[in-house]
């Protein structure tokens, strides 16, 4: 996606241990206009497919994702990670690895929002290798709902994480796909 | 708000230490038409306050932000409640105590995203005891930025944090304010 990517080419900083920070517009700050585009771009693959909800993670998925759920008139589902006070006994859990954070958490999700006549896309912001979604799919699999896709907004897809899930047979659509990125390139498999 | 109100009084469940869940349309699952509803509130509200900027705290904040962000033409930024490896050094920060969780957090954000001529109107999903407000308040003020006010989904009104900080002069517009709670009976302030 043409948007996306140009705005990761002026703003997004790359950092060692491959950290890409695009908090300047899309996990931190967040430009509302982008995300109803990607909501829209999301919509566009995704519109045949009779998606009954969206499933993200917190935090820095919400906001796609409910711009997603916006553009396909469905509601949206966020998974939690650790289990507070006031989420209920009633949940599939699974666990999984943060990237970001370097330690292991627990992903949790209410029965009643996941339930087997449902068809699911799951929206993140980043996909790398690829454990997030393993746990978001996790959930879905425990529910007998159907999973639709994935819809990433940046995939580094110089690590693993999306290929491998491919080659399983989901269907993973990403609005940009880096090749390779260092200090002073970027750039997107296209 | 008329249309947040019945929502609560149909799917709100409440629960001892003064919890109520809405997790089927407000913070795990959400319902994305209340949201787009409650976001035209919050700019029915704050039309005239040339808000620059919404910000809220990650993670049930998020969506609700999303959509007052879409109203008022915005960007949104939401705080992070610990610090992860790519958010950088150059930070505002601040402590606070969770009511959902028990425990102390640390609320940050970019000193990047909060600047001296930003007009914050600051939005969050519950106004209880207003320590999360309180926190977020303690960011605009570092920043030098005009605090314009506060855009709660839910207060509840029979616990202090509300009306603390009106007496100290800070706007807050509530969509629904729980005047009284329990298992069989829910009361609103109009």
């Amino acid at each position: 996606m043409q948007l996306l990517e140009d705005r990761i080419l002026k703003e997004g900083k790359v950092f060692p241990d491959n950290i890409l920070k695009v908090d300047s517009f899309l996990n931190h700050q967040v430009d509302i206009d982008l995300l109803v585009a990607m909501g829209e771009e999301f919509r566009r693959l995704y519109a045949g497919d009779n998606v009954t909800k969206i499933l993200t993670i917190e935090a820095s998925g919400i906001a796609i994702a409910s711009f997603a759920a916006l553009a396909l008139k469905v509601p949206m589902v966020f998974a939690k990670k650790s289990q507070s006070k006031n989420i209920g006994k009633n949940l599939y859990h699974t666990k999984t690895m943060s990237f970001t954070h370097g330690r292991e958490y627990d992903i949790v999700c209410s029965k009643d929002y996941l339930n087997e006549g449902d068809r699911i896309l799951i929206i993140d912001d980043f996909l790398a290798n690829g454990k997030a979604l393993i746990g978001l799919i996790d959930l879905v699999n425990q529910s007998g709902a159907t999973l639709v896709g994935c819809g990433i907004a940046i995939e580094k897809a110089f690590q693993k994480g999306g290929d491998e899930l491919r080659e399983k047979g989901v269907r993973i659509e990403s609005l940009a796909r880096i090749a390779s990125m260092t200090d002073d390139s970027l750039t997107f498999i296209r």
